[in-house]
């Protein structure tokens, strides 16, 4: 695992995984069917961070809630994909609709459903508590387990890249 | 505590207590008595791969709860088994619907409640965080707590049985 | 600290304080003031199985929620005493109401609001997340933290003790 | 990082931030928007128990919600001020309604949206999960991170330093 901040500068676009990378994996289910989700407050000051720098957020989900869509419009997220089964796809979708390179842009995964979306990704980034498979297929492992502080910490090297010197 | 990895090979029925196994055993009640639980995203995406092998699932609950229900239909979970008191005879009720012998069995527990099933599985599994008479029964230990991927890392065990040398 | 096993032989009743005890003193609150808790499936079975020994289970609670007044309606707790300001007063009426001596009382306990009522009974004991005072003040203190199966422990012990020799 | 205690005398208002500090961080979000938050029950026995030694409460949050303007009730805490942007002016404005000097004030906070309100602080504080920023700013950390008692250790230093040889 190499040194992910050479990787961290010329990022444009963070694609993120939600349940188990935005939230610790923990669907909430209720006598109705209602399902709810525990976001991190810092990983929302993370993501509002990077925006005011300029640097785009896309929500890439294989679930679909209500929560979810909520949560992004508060952070004023500028991509949401949800119930997309596919996220080596999504992530092509977002290259087309962005035109940027691969190497601008970063990824987050946990399982397996996200490792063609890390190997598409400029910059692949598993969380802590990630499957081993993922964990083997990223450039850099946070810290923090998902949900409690691990795409801020994302966040907080696509910053410090950004503030750094010229690339 | 002996290698699983045989008696994991050609398991047809995975059998799941529900509270402390696929949750952390955290009951959230609410003022007009509302049953929230925590499942884990991690152990849906397992439950799935080892259906997709053609493995069988069955949940099997001493409480019951229109949570376990709804969440059992998203997986599409072969069977049921809520408000069950004696779930040695559960398992055999499955062993009658299903003609499969107790080899074919997994079983996975955290309770005493729970003891009877795992002695009459072919592979008796207790989580991370079962009761030590629990643990003490049990053929394998998953490293997880229940609600934190243990239901997944016993997937993963079968998959990757299921996929090795022909039994 | 000493050995709680002969304290544990002839208890009658076990009163047990809520919030950080029975749960992990976390007070979920929602947008109308709905207050929901997080109990533990392990102590619910535990509470069972000392009630089937003719042990009586006692709720004592400085706070009052309709959760509370469920979950003990669901294990058929006995004594259920909420908005509870005085903890010792709350154990000398439970004394009264059963005519128990206070060597046949065990409380648990987590706060300072608890003292009182572990100073009066006969075996005091504190869960493993407890503040330092109620700590020092137990004859015992459970390896488990409060509401992750912490009362499980105390019922483990006093069946044990009930199963021994005779006192 | 200074022994707190001296700094911890005189202290007639102690300002909180929300998420984080009063709970673990998590936003619990359903389906059609509702926030919740864990607080946790220990924390609020502080609280009521600096009130009672004449120390005043102030909750800051650049976050606003029903369920911390409910939690705040419960605990009749003085001040309240939520959606507040700019937390070094929170500050202000509560050392002008107070008439209160700097040292007479402790605040905690745990993100970077705290450090104005931190440094204007007599006695800042971060909790054991802050921003590693926040913690550099701190006189006095805490051992317990947010939402997990924190609060209390704030609150028995207050109550300790109150009941100390007199300033």
């Amino acid at each position: 695992m190499t040194d992910p901040t050479e990787r961290a500068q010329g990022i444009r676009l963070l694609i993120l995984d939600v349940d188990g990378v935005l939230t610790d994996g923990g669907l909430y289910v209720g006598p109705r069917g209602e399902e709810w989700k525990r976001f991190h407050v810092h990983d929302g000051a993370g993501i509002k961070a990077i925006q005011q720098l300029g640097i785009q957020v896309a929500l890439v989900s294989a679930r679909s809630s209500q929560a979810v869509a909520l949560r992004a419009a508060e952070l004023r997220v500028q991509h949401v994909m949800q119930a997309e089964q596919d996220k080596g796809r999504a992530l092509q979708q977002l290259r087309t609709q962005t035109g940027l390179a691969a190497s601008a842009i970063a990824a987050v995964g946990d399982d397996l459903a996200d490792l063609p979306m890390l190997a598409a990704a400029g910059l692949a980034i598993a969380v802590a508590n990630a499957h081993p498979r993922v964990k083997a297929a990223a450039h850099w492992v946070t810290a923090a387990c998902g949900g409690q502080g691990a795409v801020r910490e994302v966040c907080d090297l696509l910053s410090a890249a950004a503030a750094g010197p010229a690339q």
